[in-house]
């Protein structure tokens, strides 16, 4: 599953991992976000049962992953690559933040084949790995405690490659049927007769009551069978015979 | 820790969740984010040595964890409630994606606690549970594969909600009061006996009717004077004669 172009073009590349746990972490997190081709440089353990159990139904990018024994092997036939860094440095490549970053990694895969890279858990990239990327990206993070998970990081990465990929305007959502105005109105004659044969209505000053509820029930947005419901509690309260010990 | 405001007034509140692991993933993804106060609604197995391993440095979260018996306790000081589901549903709250929601609890946090609720990791939130929100978030994720780690989708939610804070926009209009959910649960609760004892509620099939009702009010986002108003008005129901003909 290499996920629908431009995503098929990223490459995930993990340094030196140490934990398989995080590689099957990873791969989850890349496969929810429709990602699919993942690269290992030098894993510590790699096919590993931990990677299997932590990846749950992302197995399969796991069985695809190529195993390298260097990052500019991972990365030899790119034409973009970005590196995460935690902290600026004065070795390291132009700079931004995560959703810059995803959206320069996308304007590149219009090119060719591109690379994002995560470091070691510990050490994450060295500066020597750095120098073989365009642009070091940072997410934006606590800074009294900004150690981010890989499996984590690369969650956070791919979601918003995912996103930057996707949001083309305001994403539409269907709803209910709404209650057409009418209905609205006979509810709340409905309500405002059987508050005043209650008495909670006083005649002589019905006014801010019924605006009020006028005002929550047009915040509220009806649907056809809320007023359904509410009239037919308020007839059944009509109705009723006196029943409680006053 | 409890960040600073106003992501000190977001609470990530976990629903049964069943793998201690994913206890201390949370509270990981929340520190790294500035958020500090995790609540558990009644964990599988908490405190637990994995809860403590997965948590790394933020071990701290775990120990300030308020645990709970029910969602409902969880939430009862809280004016605004956004619950994460993975699909629409027909009963569920109005519907958002991440980044929007993430903004909408920072608008709501301007008033008073807010609540970020995540639900088992292989049920999501109940419908019951759900009724409890005043929105559901989704996050975008793979149509085929969406099956987010519940530490990881912490995480992306964490990092939204930080990101909104940090690009903070205008604050919030004030609008009036709300009413804080242990309120509202209260009027559901009047509402329900006037329903039953006016024979519109079969006790026999009562579920459907009240979620109905609660979602509305979820939705309406009630304020402390619409509550008054609506019990008072119960009430009169309640103990009014029987007025008219039949």
């Amino acid at each position: 599953m290499n996920g629908a172009p431009p995503l098929g073009r990223i490459r995930v590349v993990l340094c030196q991992p140490s934990h398989p746990g995080n590689i099957g972490a990873a791969a989850r997190a890349m496969k929810t976000m429709g990602l699919g081709r993942l690269y290992l440089v030098k894993p510590k353990s790699f096919p590993d049962p931990e990677a299997q159990a932590r990846a749950s139904g992302a197995g399969d990018l796991l069985e695809g992953a190529v195993v390298c024994a260097s990052l500019a092997e991972a990365l030899a036939d790119t034409v973009f690559v970005a590196g995460m860094s935690a902290r600026r440095r004065d070795l390291s490549a132009p700079f931004c933040w995560a959703r810059e970053g995803a959206q320069r990694l996308l304007d590149n895969a219009a090119q060719g084949e591109v690379a994002l890279v995560f470091g070691n858990e510990s050490a994450g990239l060295s500066n020597e790995e750095l120098a073989l990327c365009h642009l070091a990206v940072t997410i934006l993070a606590n800074p009294d405690y900004s150690s981010l998970n890989l499996g984590a990081a690369v969650q956070i990465m791919c979601y918003e490659l995912r996103l930057a990929v996707l949001v083309a305007g305001p994403l539409a959502v269907a709803e209910a049927m709404p209650a057409p105005g009418a209905e609205v109105e006979a509810l709340l004659a409905h309500l405002e007769r059987a508050a005043l044969a209650s008495g909670f209505l006083d005649p002589s000053q019905p006014k801010r009551l019924m605006l009020r509820l006028r005002r929550l029930f047009a915040r509220s947005r009806l649907e056809r069978e809320e007023v359904s419901i509410l009239r037919g509690l308020l007839t059944s309260f009509e109705k009723q015979k006196f029943r409680r010990k006053t």
